[in-house]
Parts: structure tokens; sequence; C-alpha cells
């Protein structure tokens, strides 16, 4: 390895891009997302590319194990992590067994990082990134429709409006639904709960089984029921759903419900860190895990989550937040890795308008996305949208996703305790 | 990828060398230790080196998946796992949940072929192969002294002998660590039981300690004793040992042990396959696990049984059977990436005095070996050491290890059956 290929600069940017108002337990998605893009450039002028939240917390943790990186080989990924358990949480080991609490600062930003770092080892060797995560069981990475409740458009002004309209009511939902599926091409259909009185989604569900009788259907109620309210609805839900996405909001309640639950039951808010896994499997609380190469550590620890799938016959998916291309194609080199990832990942891809890299946004066909092949990652940041996305970080004021003091603007009384039904 | 770098050849060699004659509770070693060597070509004429087994059984498994392997790419590895688990056990599913019963065969086919394609996705790139899995957190790995007791030589005429003498006495053991440690600078100490009654090799244990207050002690009975026998000796063995390596002879037994045994259980018998891994967590069997490459399914492998450890607070060593330079290069390569390989590794190379690479065996000082630097794993094939020990292997007519039988040439009333004591 030779000077040229070490690392000389790196740039974290904070962006915002426009966000439907999508509703969840939380409350309502704010008219800005925030996400940063990483930059990790080589001696050589090679930059690779990285996407992370944009929080201020994980700009700060970023910002912090940033000059511990300049010098190092983009192979040298356990060197990342000494730089990131070194700034992040100084007096952690990454020889320890991992925190039963959970990990989740120190996942982020080397899963911010690695990412960056493996799109510069493909450049190098003029591999796409799947080839150096071990090569692609498969060329396209199924995604599903990830319907959300909605507001016809955000209450403070000025707001664009987007051209989904107001969802709120089960033909609403179909209607989401059908121009998602025709759209893209989705072959399964994913519904943001924990908005309404159950039994209303569960209408809202049941329209859409009529509508697309053959669509997998799953709901996400993001831990707002309870698990009595669970155990109510599991005859409706019985022969609905591919998997019940976090019902409840506890380890231990997953692994009540898990008791009665007549389907496979998902999480991405139970087990979302490698020291939560031993008390999941002890319970055998949670049959699917949704992986998210952003929280979990990078896509070399997505690959190491999917193979304690194969393990312990735990079932992988994929997590998404709001994002753009350059996670987007992460995703999709790292799925393609992964022989186990039997369900269509989450994205919330098509309600995002903008895009930071060039080429504009990534397609979705036949409700897929095409591994890129180029080599790295495969994407590239288009300079002026980066610079726009930037200014509307500076501009829009949020620097905290903050969704139930947006919904308090709708409703005042609003309260986003769980459960919240 | 261009064509240069696909696979145009693959070349699978059996090979023989001398082995001294080590006792264990199987019995005795041969005199000649068999291995196999493998040898990956790209049309570009780069050649990748890996080591296996070489009874027969495994060399027809090597040979059933060689012609699939031709026309890959050295990155693809999902594709070599497709190619074993369609030649090996041709119904089997690579996203499939790991066998309970164990996985041997399979694992054993990928690890062989996927260290020579990690060795030529070095050589491409120019960078040690430890660069290749993630980076090195050490540049040198320690080894432990592997101690036997052992005849002066194989009752077979003509065995030319060793110069290790008889070792079949506390002094004898304690003669033979001090020749171990002092040209090798081990720094800890591994004793091969199973051979006498457990009382004799205690005082054996008890003489190493008096000589070596200070090296870490092990001792492996290979699963010779029974619970009781195990429960007898505990008193003796409390504070004398780093880990008590398969006292008994299963996982359920191990897990009996564990419940009285005043130190960590380590084993490389019970829990040899991921589909062990479940019952071992459930039962709190094991507290170290001995990795191996070559059974465990590869250098990638390694890593995920090592992220596993991080995750269930269990420790990781490695094992070795009798091996070449290939092996030990494979096996310093991935130890040096592994954070939480927190213990000596084996090795029965101080044992071997023939050598398969160029320039002869590799140095262990201080008890290290230096992780190799060069391109790929850093070793090369001597041809004519090659066409030697290839020439053994016709010439000794061993065809499958059987200590068993070669004891019995000793002792008529052998009896390997476990528990021997
Ligand atoms: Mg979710
Ligand atoms: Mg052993």
């Amino acid at each position: 390895m030779n000077k040229a290929d070490r690392i000389a600069d790196v740039r974290i940017h904070p962006i915002a891009f426009r966000d439907p108002p999508l509703l969840n337990v939380a409350g309502v998605h704010e008219p800005w997302a925030l996400r940063s893009i990483i930059e990790i450039e080589l001696e050589n002028g090679l930059v690779g590319l990285g996407e992370s939240y944009g929080d201020l917390v994980t700009l700060a943790d970023l910002e912090r194990v940033k000059p511990a990186l300049i010098g190092l080989s983009p192979f040298d990924l356990n060197a990342l992590t000494r730089c990131v358990y070194g700034a992040v949480a100084p007096h952690s080991d990454p020889a320890a067994t991992f925190p039963p609490a959970g990990d989740k600062a120190r996942a982020t930003a080397v899963g911010a990082f690695e990412v960056a770092m493996l799109d510069l080892q493909g450049q190098i060797l003029g591999q796409p990134l799947h080839q150096i995560l071990g090569g692609a069981v498969r060329d396209r990475v199924s995604f599903s429709a990830y319907l959300f409740y909605k507001f016809a458009q955000h209450r403070d002004a000025p707001d664009p409006g987007d051209d989904w309209g107001e969802v709120l009511t089960p033909e609403q939902m179909v209607g989401e639904a059908r121009r998602m599926v025709e759209q893209y091409g989705f072959g399964s259909i994913k519904l943001k709960g924990g908005v309404f009185e159950p039994e209303r989604e569960l209408d809202a569900l049941d329209a859409l089984r009529a509508a697309f009788p053959k669509h997998p259907l799953r709901i996400d109620p993001n831990g707002g029921w309870s698990v009595e309210t669970t155990r109510r609805l599991m005859p409706r839900l019985d022969g609905l759903l591919e998997y019940c996405e976090d019902p409840v909001n506890s380890l231990a309640e997953m692994g009540e419900v898990a008791r009665f639950a007549t389907m496979p039951l998902a999480t991405n808010m139970c087990t979302i860190a490698f020291g939560h896994i031993p008390e999941t499997i002890r319970l055998n609380a949670v049959q699917v895990i949704l992986s998210d190469h952003h929280y979990w550590g990078g896509l070399r620890a997505t690959q190491h989550l999917a193979w304690i799938g194969r393990v312990f016959g735990i079932g992988i998916s994929m997590h998404s937040n709001s994002h753009m291309g350059v996670s987007l194609a992460a995703m999709a080199h790292v799925a393609a890795t992964i022989p186990n990832l039997a369900y269509a990942c989450d994205t919330h891809y098509p309600w995002q308008t903008d895009e930071v890299i060039e080429g504009g946004k990534l397609p979705i066909e036949g409700g897929m996305v095409a591994v890129p092949q180029g080599p790295g990652l495969g994407v590239r940041l288009d300079r002026d949208a980066l610079a726009r996305l930037r200014q509307n970080y500076r501009d829009c004021g949020i620097r905290k996703r903050d969704d139930a003091t947006e919904m308090r603007k709708y409703d005042p009384a609003f309260n986003p305790a769980r459960p919240r039904f």
C-alpha cells in the first residue's frame, strides 16, 4: 500500500431534503429530513462515499472520529473501529463482548465511514462493492412498497405540498398502494401503523388484501400496541401478514407476543445491536431482524448479522429511514451478498423527491433496484445537488428529528407515549 | 473484472510428511501425516494457495467441486459456496439455517478453496491477506507450546526416529517443554492428555507448573474423561489451568462439567460447526471455542465465528492439526484480524520437519509468527518440495488417519473408546 492510497481528507456534509407529512406512532415527519453525506478522499484523489444520520449527536460523533482517520488505508477497517472506539467511547475495547445495552453511537460511526472505505476499496480494485463483500447472489434487490398514512400537506407555510395527497382512509391507502405498485412494481407491501385505532388500520390491511390478493403484507405499528391489544388483534391478523413488525415496544413484550402470534415477528426497534442478540435468542422473541447497516455498524457487520440469522434460524430483512441514493446503493450492494435475505427490503426512497447523486434517483423497477455494477458503490456525488441540500440544512432550522413536536402543530394534545393503543 | 482474472485451473495435491509418534486418546500418530495442497490458477497465471486435509473423503469432495470453479472470479466467494453446496451436498441450500448436526464436509471444502481465492485477491491487489480481511490488529500472532506424550520412534522400520526422544514421564515432559520454550519462545503451554491415567497427567501438569511458574497451562484429553472423573480431578486442576479443553466428549457433558468447573472450558470437538452454536449457548457449555478455518468454512467464516464470540461472551482460541506453512500463514493472517482472539493459538508446526513452501519453515520467535506482509498469503510453493511430498503420499500407503490401528502395533489390546478414564 503506497502513500497515494492513504486517507488524506474526510468531509462530513449535513444535508436536508423535503419530506412529506408521513404519520407514525411518534407523530408526523417534519418538512425536512436530515442526513449526512460522508466523503473520504485519498492522497491520489479517489473519493469514497457514505451516508448516515444528520442529527447533531451523530454529526458531532463523526467529526470527533474524523482526525484519526487521516493516514489510514481504506482497507484497514479494524483501524476504523479502533478510531471510533477511541473517539466516540474512549474507554471501550474493540475486543470486548458487545454491551447488552447496545452500542448505537459507535456502530453508527463505524457504519458511516466503513461504507466510504469499502467504496474506495472497490474503486482501487475496479470492482463493484458487492464483489469486495464476497460476491452477489442476486443482481437485483427486492424492496417493498412502504405505505404511510399522511396529511395532504405540512402545516407550516410555505409548503409546496406533494402529489400523494391526503391518505387517512382505507380507500385512500389502497390508492397510495396502487400508485406505489404501478410506479415501482413493488411485489410486497408494508403499512406503517401505530397511527390510528388498530381496528381502523386493520380495515386498511383488509382493503389492501382485497386489492392486492397476492402481495405479502406487513404492518409496523412501531411498538404502538400493548401485548393485550396485540392479542385481541391476532385473530384478524392471522393469515393476513408475512410478518408483524414491532407490534410492541420491548424485547420482553415481543417474547410474550411470540408465544401467541401466528406469524413471524420482525423488529428494528427491540433488537438493534449485537448486544441485544443473546436476550433475543433466550426469549425466542423475534423471528425476523430488520438489518440496517447505518446502526448495526456497516456492511460487514450486516453480513455478520445475517450469518447469525443462519445460525439461529432468524430471518433477515432490511430497515430504512428517509435516505438518499448513497444509502440505497450501499443497501443494494450488501443485500446482494446475503443468501438468506428472504424478504423484500424496506425503503423510504419513493417518498424522497430530491437526490444528491449524479444522474438523480436510482430507478426501482419491478420492485427491485439493480445492484450498481460500477467500481465501488457505483454512485457519485452531484456537487450542485450537494450544495443545494447543504443550503437546505442551513436554512431549514431543524437539527434533530422530532415527529412529536411537529404533530402537536396539528393536535396540541398529541402524546407519543407507547403503547398508544 | 476481465477474463485474465478468472479461474483457469485448480490443482489438488495430496501430500504426506513425516510425523513423530505422538500419543493421544485415539492412539498414536502414524509415521506419515496427510494433507492436501490446493492451487488455483487464474488465466493471467497468478496462483493462489490453500491447504486442507489429505484423507480420501476430503480429496474426493475437493475434486468434485473443482470443475465448477473454472471461470469464477476469485472475488466471488458466494459463488464458491454455491459450487460447494452443489457438488458436495447437492440438495442443500446456502441460505438455509445451518443444520444442528453440523456441516463439516461442506465447510471443509469452502475453507480449502476460499483461502486460495483470498490469496489471489491479495495478489491482484498487492495487499497482504489480512488487509483483504479488514486489517490486522496485531503484526505477530502468539502460539502455544503443544506438548505430547510420545514414543522414541515409530514401531515400523524403517523409521529414522526424531530428536525429541521418548516422553512418558513428568520429567521427560518438562524436558520437552524446556526445549519447545527455549527453541520457539512460547509463552503458554498446552499438554495433550487423555493418554494415561489422569492423575499421572496431572503430575506432569504440576511438574510443568513448577518449571514454568508463569506460563498459562492447558490440558486437552480430547474427551477422554468422564464427567465424574473430571469432577474428581477438579480440585487439582483448580487454579492450574488457563482453560480445560474437551475434558469430556459431548456438548451435553460439557454442559454438566461447566456447572462445577472452576476454569473456562474450551472445545474443538463439541462445537465444531455453526449448527452447534445454539445448543452450545443454550447449555452454556463452552467458554472458549477453538476456531479452525479448515473445518469452520474458511477465513471469513472464522471471522463470523469470532464475531459470534463477541456477541455471546465466548472466548476465541485456535485449533491445529499437523500442517504445513500454507495453513500456518492462513492461520496467522486471520488471527491477526480478530480483536477478540485472547489466547495463544495451537499449532503442531514444531513437530513437522518438512515443508512445502519456498524458504522452508516459517520462523516462530518469541512464541509468535510474524504475519506475512507480502501480497496475499505471502508464501509460495517450493515445487521440488511439493514433488517430494507428493511422492511420499504415493509411497506411504496411508490414505486415512488411523491412530488407533497404529497404536495396536504397540498395544494389541488398545481400545480408543471414550471416556477412557
Ligand atoms: Mg420498523
Ligand atoms: Mg483439542
